[in-house]
This record gives C-alpha cells, structure tokens and sequence, in this order.
C-alpha cells in the first residue's frame, strides 16, 4: 500500500487520509494523560514512563502551562508537542498584547487545531503526532476542557483522556465523572484523577503527575506524597470494593447448588 | 493502481479523479445532516454521533452560523470542514466590510465552492473531504439553500442530505418536500426534517439537533426535548402507518386462498 | 503503464499526452451540448441530467452569459468548467474596461484556450476536463459559434456538439445545420437544436434547456412548456418519417419472394 | 522503462533524451506540411485533416503570419503552436518597438528554438510538442525558410517538410527543389508545392491550403478553385509519367523472354 | 518498505517516523560520550575513535565550548554536530547581545531540540544524526545538563550517555551517580566519568577526553596523563574487585557437594 | 536501475553520476570535431553530418565565433550547445564592457564549465549534452585550446578531439601534433587537421568544414574547395604510405620461408 | 534498493547517509593526494593521471592557491572540486576585504567544510564527490594541514592522503612522518612525499607533481626534473632495502634445517 502514503496527506480509495491515522497510532502509544473540569477547577494527571533514575523530573514534566489562565497536556509525540505547544504560547502572549486580555480557551485550542489541520492538508510535510488536553479559564472564571486531534479535530469535556489507554479507564470516567463535574472539592477530584489513572495503568503511584489550576491562581502540582498516599488510600479501596464483590458472588455462589457448573 | 493517486489528484485512463472520488468517499463515511428551504424559513437538521457522555454538547454542534444572515452544515471530515467555514466567514465579514452589505447565500456558497476546486488542481495538496448544506437570506428576505461537493460542485435544492444516508430517506424526502417548500409552518418543517433523519437512521431522538433560521432572526436551535418530542410523535405515526398497511395487507391477504404461498 | 501519467502531462512513448486524453475522457462522459450559429442567432441546447426534484433549476443551468454578447456552454466537470469561464468572464469585464469595448468571440476563446493549454504544460497541475462552445457577437453583428478541447485546442464552427454523444447526432447535425446557417428563422433554429439533441438522446423533453443569442439583446431562455412542444412536434414527425419510410421498405421487401430470407 | 521518462526530460543509458523524443513521435503524427524558398517568394503548403462539414475553415487554417515579414506553419500539438507562436508574435512586435525595425527570420527562429529548448531542461515541464516551419524577408528583401524541431534544433532550408511525411515526398522534393531555388516564377513554385503534398498524401485537392509570401506584400492565400485545378493538373501529369513508364517498362519486358518469371 | 521513507519524514502505519529512527541508529553508531552533573561541576566525557597517528588531536576533539558558561558534546554524525551547534553558538552570542546576559542552558537546549524537531518535519530534508549532550551554569551559578534526540526531544540529567553504550555502562552510572551529583570533589567525579567510559568501552586510556567546566571558569580539560594514571587506577580496582569476587564465589563453591551439577 | 537517475542527478553506490555518464554518452554521438593550436594559429575542424541537399550551410555550421578573438565547436546536443554557447557569448560581451577588455580564453572555459557542472548538482535539471572545443587569443597574443566535457571538467590542449571518434584518430594525433604545435605554417596545420578528421571517419571531403583564427585577424573558413583538394592530396598520401608499407612487408615476408604459417 | 537513495540524501535502516557514501567512492576513485606538515612547510603531492600527450599540464594541475598563505589539493570529482574551490577562494578574498587580515587555515577549512555538509541536507542536491587537503599558515607563521570528506567533517593532520590509495602508502606515512613534522629540511620533506606517492602508485615520476608552500613566500612546484631524480633515488634505496632485507631473510632461512617446512 506504499502508493497511498508516499510523498503527503492523501485519501486511500475508501476516503481515509492514512497519515493521519498513523500519527493517531503515534499518539495510542504515548503515555495516558488524564483530563478533568470541576466546578471551578482544572485537574490534569499523566502516567509517567519509568523514569530513568539520573533524570530531572523538572523537564520530564508533561503538563505545563500555556498562559497564566492555560494549562495544557499531551499523548504521542514529545518534540511535536513541544513545537505546537510553544506556538501556542506564543499565540496567547500575542492574544494578550493585541487585545489587551487573555485568549479564551477556545481560541487556543481553535489554534492548535487549525495548525494541525493545516499539516494534514500540506505539500510533504507530516502531520503532528500529538493529541492535547487544554483546560482553563475564560472571562467569566468558569472552567473549560478541549481536546485537540492530529487531524485537527477539537472538542470541549467534562473530562477525558488519551494516549495508551485502556476501556476500563474510560468506562470508569464515564461512570464517575458526572458526580465530579459540578463539585467544588479539589480534593475528591485529584483523587478521581488519580484513580482514573490507577484503573488504566495499574503502576506504582510515584508515577503518576497530577496539576491543578484554579481560576486567578498559580498552576499547582500535587506533591509526589500526596499522589502517593492517594494511590494507598485508591489500593485500599480497590481490594475492599473486590472483597465486597467476591464476598457477594461467594453468597450467590453458595445460592446454587454445587452441582451446577460455573457460568 | 497507485500511479492514478500518486502526488496529486490528476485523471484516471477512464477520465475520473480519483482523489475526489475518494475525498467523496470520507464524506460519505460522516453523520447524516439535512437542509430544508420552507417560504420563509431555512430548517437544519444533523444526526449526532453517539455523544460520549463527558463531551460537552456545544462544541460537537454541526450546524453553524456563518454571519447573521447564513446558517451552514456539513458531512464529512470535521477539521478540513473548519478551515474552510473559517475562510467562508472572513470572506462573509469581509464582504459586508467591503460593499456595507451582506454577501447573498450564493456568492458565499461559490466562494466555497471555487476554494474546494482549487485543492483539486493545486500541485500536491489533497482536496477537502467535505460536502457543505449553506442556507441563508438574500436582501429579498427570500430563503435560499446550497450544496456544495469535494469536487467543487454546487447546486441550489428546496431540500438535501449529504454524509452517510440511505435511500429511503431521499425518497421520503423526495415525496415530501414539496407541500414544504411554500409553507410558512415551522413546527411542520422541523417535524419534517426530523423525521427525514429518523427514516434514514432510525436512532434515538436524542441524538438529532435542529435548527431554524428566519429572516433577519438570530439562528434558533430546537430544544432537544422539542426533538425528543417529536420522534415520539413520529415513532406513533410511523407504527400507525404500519398498523393501517399491515391491515389493508391482510385484508388483501385475506382474499387470497390460504393454500397460496406468500409472495 | 503508471509511469506515464504520474505527476504530470508528459509524453507517451508514441506522443500522445495521456493526462489530456483522460480530461478528454471527462468530457465524453459529460451531458450532451449543442451549438448553432444561424444568419443573425447563436442557439445553445443541452441535454439535462435527470433533475432531482428538489433541485432548484436555475443554478444546475448550464448555459451562462460570458458577457452582454458572450454565450457559453460546455461539457465534462463542472467545478471546472466554474472556474474556468469565471476568470474568461473576468477577462471580458477587464477588456470592456481597458479597452472600452466588448471583446471579440475569438478574443474570448483564445483566453479560453490558452489557459487550458497552459494547463497540460505546468508542473503538478492537471489539465481542465472541460470542453465548451462559446458563442457571441462581434462588433460587425455577425454571430460566432467557437469550440475549445481540453488540450487548448479552439476552432469556428457554423454548428458543433460536446458530451456524450452519438454518431447519429453528428450525421443529423452535418446534413442538417447548412440549411440554417444562412437563415434568420429562430423557431426552425431551436427546432433543429432540440431535434438534434433528441436524436441524440432520445429523452423527455422537460431534459433539454434551449437558449438563443441575438445581437444586442438579451440571452433569450426558450420556455420548457415551448421545448416540451417542440418535442412531441418532433416525435410526430419522426414517427411519420419512420412510417414512410417502413411503407417504402415494405413495398421493396413486397418486390422480394416470400421465402428470400430477410437479410 | 518508466524510469527514464518519470518527471524531467532526462538522458536514457544510450544518452538519448526520451521526452524530446517521443514530442517528436507527436510531430510526425500530425499534418504534413511544406515550406519552399524560391528566388523572392515563400511559399508554404499544407496538408488540412478532413475539415469537418460544419468547420469554418478560417480558424482551422495552419499557415499563419508572425509579423508583415513572417509567415509561419508547423506540425504537431496544435494547442502548444499556439502558446508558441503567439509569444514569437509577441517578441516580433516588442522587436519593432525596441528597435525600429522588423526582426530577421533567424532571430525569431532562434527565439522559437531557445524557447523549445528551455522546455527540454526545465523543472517538470513537457517540451513542445511542435516542430515549425518559418519564412520570411530580411532587410535585404531576400526570402528565407528555417524549421525548429521539439528539441530546439533549427536550420536554414530551401525547403523543407515535416509531419507524418512519407519518403517519396522528400525524394521528389530533394529532386525537384533545385531548379525552384532561383527561380521567380511563383506559379510554377505553387504547383511545386502542391505537387509535393500529393505525391506524400494522395488526398483530394480540397484538403491543401497554399500560401505566398513576397517582400513587402500582404500574404496571399492561394484559392481552393487554383488548388484544385492543379490537382487536376498534377493527376493528369502523373498519369501520362505513369503511362509513359509504364510503355517504356513494357517495352523492356518485351525484351525479356515470355517464360523468365516476373522480378 | 521503501515506501515509508521515501522522501520525507512519514509515519509508517504502525505510528513510526522512520528516518528519525534511522537518524537515532546513526547516533547508536557514534562513540561514547559521557556528562556528569555535580554539585558545582559539569563533567564531560567522551571515547575517541583509535585517533590516526598523525591526526592533530586538537581538531579531533568531541567536547567544545558553546559559551563562555556553556560546554557541548555528541554522539552521531559529526559534519551535523558541527552545524548543529554552530547554529547553536550563534544563538548563544546573540542572546547575549540581544538581552545583555547569557541564555540559560535549557534556552540553548531548547533552540537545538527545536532546530532538530523542524528537520522532521520539513519538505525533503533529513533529520540531524546527532545527539547532544549540554552543560552549564545559569545565573545562579547551579550545573545543569540536558541531552537532545534526533526527534527533537530533550530532558534534564543529573549524568547521561549517549553513543554506541553497553549495558553495564548505564546500570554502572545508574548506581554509582547519585553519590557524585551532590559531591564537590571534581577528582571523585573525573574518575567517575573515566570509570563509567571504562566499564562500557574497556579501551585503552588514551582514548578518552574529559573535561570540567566550573561556575565563571574557563572549560578545563583534564590531561591525558592523568586520565592514564586514572585509567590504571580503575584497572586495578576492577582487578581488585573481581579477586574479591571470585574468592568469595570461591568460597561458596567449596560450600557445595562436588557432585552437585553447576547452575 | 531507473532508481539511480530518477529525477536528479544523483550517486550510484559505486560512485558515479549516471546522467552525467549519459550526457557524456549523447556527446560519444555527436559529429567527430577537432581543435589545434599552432604557433599563431587556432585550427578547428568538423565532420559534417551528410547534409539534406535542402539544407542552407549557413545555419549548420558548427564552428562558431563568441567572439571577434574566440572560436568554438562542439559534439552533442545542438540545442543544448546553442543555449550554452549563447550564455558564454553574452558573458564575453558583458566581460568587455565591464573590463573595458576582451575576456582571456580560460576565463570564458571557466563560465562554461561552471555552468555544466552547475545543471549536474541541480534539482531536476538535467546535464548539458554538449562537450565543447575552445579556442582563442589572450592580451598577449599567444593562441589557447580548451575542452570543456558535461560534467563542467576543462582542460588546455595543444589538440584534442570530442564525438563520435576512433581510436586511429586519437594515435594520429599524438603522433603528428607536436610537429604542429610550434609552427606558423598554417596550411600544413590545415591538412593535418583534415588528415585527422579523415583518418577517423574516412568521409568525403565535402563533408569537413575547417576554420583558422589568427591573433586580431576575422575567422577564416577554408573553403570547400580548397578542403575537397586537401583529401585529395591525403587520399594520394595515404595510398602511398600503403604501398610503401605493403613493399615493406612483402619484402620482410621474402624473408620468411614460405613453409612458416602466416601469424 | 533504490527507494534510500531516490530523490535525497535520506538515512537507510542502519543508519547510513547512502549518497554521502557513494560520494566517497567517487573520492576513493581520483587520483591518490598527499599533503604533508614540516616545522615550517606544506608540502603537497599529486598523482597524476597518465596525462594524455596533447594535454597541456598548466590546467591540469591538482595543487592550487586558493590565497597567498593557502594551498589545496583534492581527490574525486574535478568539476565538483573548482566549484567548491572557487567559492571557498572567494570567501577567503571576502575575509581579507571585510576584516583586513587573511582568513585562518581552519576558516577556510570550516567554510568548505560547511558547503559540504549543506549538501547532504538540502532537498533534491547531491553532495560534493570530493575529499580536500587544506594547507597553509596563520598569522604565527605556523604550517597547518587539513582534510574535509563529502559529509563535511574536517581534521587537521601532521600529514595525510586521500583518493585511490593503498593500505601499504598509510602505513609508510604513519611509521615515517613523525621525523618531518619537526624538520625544517624542505628536501627531505619532498622526497618524503614523493616516496609516499612511490609506495602506494609505483607509476613513473613524470606523473608526481609536489609543491611546497613557506610563510610569506610565493607557492614553489617542484620541478619535473627534480622530482624525476627523487625517483630514481628512491628507486634505488628501496631495491638496497630489498636486497638487505633478502639477505638477512637468507641468512635466517639457513639457520632452518632444510627438511623444515615453510611456514
């Protein structure tokens, strides 16, 4: 199939832009990011890989800030990222200067998006390989969440995610979400991040990243401890739930006569 | 095949090209979305993926205003579709900048019609995998509606669909239309438009958006329990149909000998 | 043989320009156009595709004023053909300007053709699918009927026809047209126009749009009811024709015995 | 052997370059035509494909004048022809206008030849595919014929032919020629003309077009009746050499023994 | 697979830019090189290739000054490393002129991973082949170190290596750093950086080149007397302790049956 | 191997530039020419292609003045030649209005040579076909050969040939040159230059063309005449030189015992 | 493998720059150069090819000043090599006009070596097919020697050689240069440069050509005749050093016992 991915961004005979694609496939195999809007907060969490002992997690970080009112973080590829997100960033300084207040989120994210589609409708250049969650705060202190695609697409969350993720993780946002999305406790919702993540990666807490940005405040990080011990507190409560469940099934179990055969 | 849609989109030996037709593809792969021009009115209607339940609504709506006077809906693919109805608005701003008056449905429609012919004869650039429903109002207050195609094609209708849309939704449209076109009834028209969409997708209610556009009126977006209400009705009216034709059915049935095999 | 026809029009191995025999290919599956040049009239006809019913007419017209004295129609891709007698109508408003009088029908054409021609010579772009007939008046009020092919290609014809085409047309059109060359009778004009299109396709009446150019009057649309007249008249006669004319086979096969095979 | 002939016009193995090549097999499909310098006359002639009945015959004519001094016709491409001719046109009167006066027939021939040439070495463009004959006066009122090739090549003839040419054509003219090159008699170098053009096609009189041009005289067209009378001359005369060699070859088999088999 | 690296930077369909990783093979092909951030220290140092007797060492040298506060080294394509990081110096200069105080190591990290992502991303060039390691002091006068990637990605290290590596080479730095990067003995770090080379290369000691760069002191490179005396240093304590080794594994045999079968 | 000389001018792996080869290929072509440069004198010489007893010389003439102190000739493309010596003559213009001097011999080499090799590195441009022989006068009076090849290489001979050459012609000449080199005897350099030409090709005499440039004297083309004599004079020569060496051997044949087998 | 090295230079699966390399090849086909660096001399030397007896040696020569303290000689591609050469001598004439003093040795090497490295990274150029050695003297008077490759990477060398060259001449130049490179005895460091060409290319003398270039003296080319006694000198110590060397071989064979198999 070299014919239909060869020198740019073309359709393949069943109206697909491949390249596209492949970059969509660059961005499942990066790390999982987490989203999510509060009431009046914007909680943003990553796995983080195994990081090697002799780095500095400084740069290794991958959720960052766009602007004072913009927090940003991305799944696929990290030198992409980087470009697009300071193209951004330059953006919003301009917004500022020319209009003599922030950009909203949404003319962000509409930026980042349209550059992106502009790179999947170029002569010979590839499209970025980055998937992006942008949350902040507009004029009116509300917060908001977009998500940004290769092919340029963008939509506004309550909450989402993306990179390597797993069906169980989604279903556990969907699920529990909702509760979260009109609750102005900061707490209860870094810890639903942090689970959200514990659910998909099942990985050791010091790897999680977890950053919360509120309306007129500086963008804080959650200290490791903090993620750590939410991801004790998570593993508590994950065997209890089980023991719960097993000790239901066993009482059901115990229901049908032992001759019957397991379901 | 590779050589035909190799760099750029030039001619098979059958005098097709096939980049087109493949960009024709991708838009034949979107959501359902129908346009209808009553007497004074022009009715919007798009069938709507199967929301995730975290996605904010108001950034997934596919029906958009252009200017004051011009509501658009599109099939096909959503980034390549902002990029042009983001051009087709500065070109609508800056015709009413120019002339100091606002630029007739046709004029913006041609405008996005050439744009999508130049990305079939530029040197390395894929054409837009978009097909555009543009309604509005001319300075006589009459309501007009405009297709446009990847190819660049344009036509006027008193009603059309485009994207993913089954026959029976053509026909239904088709038969149906025309008692429309002169009518000053909105509430038929959207019932019209919706149940135009139901024949053809059959889902739930809550997954169509309507909205109606009049004469020098802000864009109206029917309420989704308006929508719900209305499938309900048309869900009634359509099991009713099928009562009363099974009926007349068996009556014919009836007259037939039991010993005759179904036809 | 992809490797003749893979980024642009170049030379096949025998000297044929494939990319243009292809565009040519476009042309030859597009509607059937008539061009009629009579003493004092130009006369346009063409076959319709079969209108949705919901199409609104007057924009899937293809017959177009170039200029007050400028007729055009053509056959192949229509995004093209826009494009195209776009920028000749341009450069008939520029010409008015710049020079203070209309440009000659040739003047136009050559416009016409060159720009086609350059077409099959760029790098990266393919040519126009598009062949048109061009009709007008000069400043010594003589009508001109010109043709131009996808290659660049332009000649004057007293009568011509574009499209999907049958043979039997050409034959009608060639025994026919001197006839009306020199005569200033517009029925029997638009009469021969629709006769021949109707030899040609042999398809309801309501499909044929009809036009007649006169010097220093207004592009002249002949009505549907008129062309649905001019229809049956013709089918009549056609029938009457075939009448005789078995009447005369008849009385020659009469002259034949009875057990001569028919041959 | 795609390879050789993908893009550019670039050297085969054999050091041939393939693109000018096959423009050159585009030559030798199209019309033959003849070019004859006599002592103060060009005369040029060509071979007109089977005008079709409705044709009018002014724009199909092949032999074309260049500026006052210049008379020019070609085979090949006719679209290309065109582009090329009109800039040599252009570069004659931008010669008069720089330089007060008319150009020489070798510095437009080699204006024509750079031009080919160019096309033969640049970025992904196709050469001409055109070879020209070109005649005129220079200052000394002396005529000249030059002919271009597709590759750029040109050189100075007393006359000269191209097109799809057969090889007894250019034996009678090799043969013939001398006797015109001083000579002043135009008609005897117009049936010279249509002499040559018989003896290669063999086609009806109504299908050359003549024409001479002399120092500081418009061009003439010969008319079709001349023509065609000469047609009738020539057949004549070919017929009584037919029948003259066809004694003397008589006379020679009447020679030979009855039973010495036919060579 | 030519296809996917044709001629440009792609993804091939399983989300990979191929020539970024066969950019990062070239890198794997280099020597290697070594950093070390201490307290108050950046340590570079590199494996040289068996330098031609007659090779004037000065050139050949791997480790350079950026800045007056800033040292570079690299692994990969060295003509690339060159234009890399003149770029590099430039930039570094016109920081300084620009904003009248020295650029940050991570501005000067940020604009090569910027330079090297913009190569893959470009029309029909080629990422850089190189990865680079970047030492220095900020205005507050702390070390820092960053390595840049082909791709354009970059991370802060507390000690790094790049190049043709083996394993035991990076668990060496991985358990034996942490002890260096708070530690004011520039000695103990040296011999680190010649112990880690040695562990990976086990060349000879004349290969290697080491170098310090203090906070507002000129770049020191450590003689290659010294590192030789090092070398043999460490010689005898990798003897040292694979005598300690054996005795003890000695020790643990003797503790077994001779009869038991060896693991 | 088409990927090898594909669109540019590119390495085969084992180190040649294949269009350059080819180039070189369309040169080994061309018509045999020959350059010498006696005492005072530059002599060039062509093998005329048989020409078309239509053709006018003028125009076919090979040997060719840059100017009033420099000649040239050529084998290979002609088109290609002309183009390349107009540039180079346009420089020698330039050169003496600039320098208020006639550029020296080497220097207009050079801008020929640099111009080949420019159209062997570019992008999608093709070699120069063309191998040229240039000859001339510097300030100080003294006559200077120079070849130029495809690939933009030049050097000074004191003879040399280029085209479709032979083996004998090459010996002949660097057997016979020296003599040549240092005398003033212009019509033995002549001959020699015609004995050359005839000892490779072995064509009739009317089928040389001869030059001579003296040092500010107008370029002198011997006449047909006086070249047709010249073969004459050689044919004789060379039957002689035959018979000579026929006797001789003969004579040593004597020697041998009519037994011995002939070797 | 055509796919890695169609249009650019582009990384192959493991790594390699694949026309960089071949551009080497085309290095390591030219003719074997030498360069060497005394205590105050550079002594260059060249193979030459078997110079063709018509040729004048002038412009054949390899070794050029590229400025009064600047002497370079090449191996690969002539046309390449004056191209590269007369930019580089260009920028050296800039240097000395734009900052009144001559450039650096490494400047210029740095500069050619820049040149290089362009055009292994631009779009659709092939790289220089050439290997410079680069001599010359600072403003301390001392001689420096460098080498650049096709990829752009420079060294400086105490000596060195590139083109077609034999393992056994390197090896002559490692054992044997370190006694010149403090000396200042110019003929002993010609003799050595000329018994270095001698070891690898065994041709006869006329074909060395050496030149030597001292501070603030003009560029001095060995004369033929001297180099031509050098050869005969070296002829006859290396037949003394065979002799010797059998001798002693003897006399140690003769200790063997002659039943002892050869080794």
């Amino acid at each position: 199939m070299p014919g239909y991915d060869g020198a740019v961004t073309i359709y393949s005979p069943d109206g697909h832009l491949l390249q596209v694609e492949y970059a969509q496939e660059a961005v499942r195999k990066g790390s999982t990011v987490v989203g999510l809007r509060t009431k009046d907060s914007i909680v943003m969490g990553v796995e983080k890989k195994a990081v090697d002992t002799l780095q500095v997690e400084r740069t290794a970080r991958k959720i960052r800030k766009l602007d004072d009112h913009l927090v940003v973080t991305f799944a696929g590829l990290t030198a992409d990222a980087r470009i697009l997100l300071n193209r951004a960033q330059g953006e919003a300084q301009s917004h500022r200067l020319n209009f003599e207040r922030p950009a909203t989120v949404e003319y962000i994210t509409r930026y980042i998006a349209k550059l992106k589609q502009s790179y999947t409708q170029s002569n010979g250049r590839r499209p970025f390989g980055v998937s992006c969650l942008i949350g902040g705060f507009d004029a009116d202190g509300k917060p908001r969440l977009y998500q940004t695609e290769p092919s340029g697409i963008y939509y506004e969350w309550a909450a989402n995610t993306t990179g390597r993720l797993g069906k169980t993780m989604r279903e556990y946002l969907e699920k529990n979400t909702p509760a979260m999305s009109n609750s102005p406790d900061d707490a209860a919702a870094i810890k639903h991040v942090v689970r959200a993540l514990h659910t998909s990666t099942a990985l050791n807490a010091s790897f999680y990243e977890v950053a919360v940005l509120k309306y007129q405040q500086p963008l804080h990080m959650v200290s490791p401890t903090m993620v750590a011990h939410l991801v004790q507190v998570i593993k508590q409560e994950v065997a209890d739930e089980e023991a719960r469940l097993k000790k239901s099934l066993d009482t059901k179990t115990y229901a049908r006569p032992l001759w019957a055969g397991q379901k």
